[in-house]
């Protein structure tokens, strides 16, 4: 519940009250089609991850530019993604508990689902639950190619669970979710394709696996903004699932893009931050703190002023140091780029869309907060 | 806008969806009680601070056990409580610009709210937006008691920017507010006690100065959960605004409390989360991440479970390692402690209200979001 909204249609950008998530039309349509440009010559599919943006508008703005669907890592943003139009999701982690399965089954007789399971009982659970609907489930194995976190090993153990979906009879062996989390923010190109290259074998070991087994594997699906060139050129993904790249963030800004591939995502996302106190003069303190701009992978940057530097966050305060005289008045508005994007949407109801320093639109980030 | 509901009210604990945010009533009562009652031989009023809670329920529960009103940082923040039935607020904090300031305003109509100032340009535009709405309002000087943030120096610049309140035609100086956040978490009760007196000091001096020109000071304000009975024992402060008693959290549970005369708050708030991997026996992957418990004050922390530890979080994903061969099982719901209570809070739509292990209400957090 958003009691005010920082800006109406039409306004112009000087007015928009703040702290308020500020989206550059002009950057983030850029980036989107830079993104489809670098996949021009390469088979694999995109189906963006939604859990950046959690706004259906984007992500039908994706689908339209050529996504065949978007990623969900929650079925609550799967359903706020299908109540908004989007016809094909995948959630790319496992669910588990049977409200959750319940829901799962109930989206997945209205749009097409697919989900990924990393355990027999909850193989047994989604079987059950289709069964139960009188429908077949699309189940991805996922594997641990190297972020250690959800996943079973690639190899013998991957085909056992694949096979124990393949002969479920209300489910569908769908394939491979093989995203190596871990190598998005390595920060050389080299250490990120041999990450890539390394996540590559464990895929390639499961595919060969499954292939003397009998299962087909008709997909394998991963891949963050940090690494997508590497998997799409691997000739083993099939599908990838970059979500940053239509905003970017200062974490990312921090990777070395040097000697890759790359295309130069620009940012087009802002917290929109106002002076509020300004009463030493090496220091001014601004209205957006960690509420308004998350801190877990660092300080927000400021946008287009060198001599200034976010240093500090507390719940509702932001603390700039003014470096050489510099100054900043009482009432100044300034950009502040999230230190990492997707936490930071996630503490907005809106996206206020900027062209030409005007507000053109508001988009509901309507899976804001969406947990369940 | 969120787009289930974890619970529903007469459920056992044990069947509410995760992740939640979950509030043991008895034990958050109990923390009501013993604030209360560690201040029953003590003059000041307490007014607690609500950018913790958000929750105009809880509000009013503090205000029902004796508070004279709440803090709240911004002005949508207060605008939510007035709509919750609160009457009384203090916004701690300077607010800056037209539309905050004609929102302040419009609220200083229907109900008694009172500011911070710290700049005689912010003061003007105040006293011409109650001049406009011929209310006359109440403003606090905010000094610079060690938290380097907003406020202005102690002493003759306090005491310039208090005359220039008390000599405005819609303003009324109302008293100081003079809040060491930076002492809050200091480790040891030693520390804190020296933080506060040095705080004290500069109190002291503004107080004088103020009483040299003959300015009345009504009120001396600030204080938090980790010092409010320094600050309560001073004889210079009128009212303490401690925010996290009712809930507590991990970085709180970190302070050393020995020789502290601190009631033994408890831990109330938790956030409610199930196992959802686990695949290598050392580690089990829960569906509680950042976007469910907030990191910048660290990791949560695990409820009860002395072999499991919460490691790392990912947006949607914590790592939970498990020592000793203890192992959790796929589904199981457990507890964890969150590493900040306040940005914790904000993530969530409703508190899920628990006694004896059921869901007894869902209280809404009405200002999720506040930000303006």
């Amino acid at each position: 519940m958003s009691f005010y909204l920082p800006a109406t249609v039409g306004m112009p950008l000087a007015e928009v009250d703040t702290p308020a998530l500020i989206l550059e039309l002009d950057s983030f349509e850029r980036n989107l089609t830079r993104l489809q440009a670098s996949l021009s010559k390469s088979p694999v599919a995109l189906r963006p991850h939604a859990k950046s943006h959690k706004c259906p508008t984007i992500a039908l703005q994706q689908i339209r530019r050529g996504a065949v669907g978007v990623c969900c890592q929650k079925v609550s943003e799967a359903e706020a993604m299908v109540a908004g139009g989007v016809t094909d999701i995948l959630i790319t982690n496992e669910v588990v508990g049977a409200i959750k399965i319940r829901r799962l089954i109930a989206l997945a007789q209205r749009a097409q689902i697919s989900v990924c399971a990393d355990h027999p009982v909850n193989v047994a659970d989604l079987n059950l639950a289709a069964h139960a609907a009188k429908i077949k489930l699309d189940v991805l194995v996922e594997i641990n190619v190297g972020a250690d976190r959800c996943g079973v090993a690639p190899g013998a153990a991957a085909c056992d669970l694949a096979q124990r979906i393949h002969e479920s009879s209300h489910l569908r062996f769908a394939g491979l979710q093989a995203y190596q989390g871990g190598a998005q923010h390595l920060r050389t190109t080299e250490a990120r394709r041999q990450a890539i290259e390394s996540a590559c074998e464990k895929v390639r070991l499961t595919q060969q696996c499954l292939s003397l087994r009998g299962l087909p594997c008709p997909k394998v699906t991963g891949a963050g903004t940090g690494t997508y060139l590497f998997e799409a050129a691997s000739d083993l993904y099939t599908e990838i699932q970059p979500g940053s790249y239509p905003f970017m963030d200062v974490d990312y800004a921090r990777n070395d893009w040097t000697e890759s591939a790359m295309p130069g995502f620009e940012h087009s996302l802002f917290v929109w931050t106002s002076v509020m106190s300004v009463t030493p003069p090496d220091r001014a303190i601004v209205d957006a703190g960690l509420k308004a701009s998350s801190i877990d992978s660092g300080m927000p940057e400021i946008y287009g002023l060198s001599q200034a530097r976010y240093c500090k966050a507390s719940d509702e305060h932001g603390v700039i140091a003014l470096s050489n005289g510099f100054s900043l008045s009482l009432g100044q508005k300034i950009k502040l780029i999230p230190g990492h994007c997707d936490p930071t949407v996630n503490l907005y109801d809106h996206f206020v869309c900027i062209r030409n320093d005007r507000v053109e639109a508001l988009w509901p980030i309507s899976a804001r907060g969406a947990l369940l």
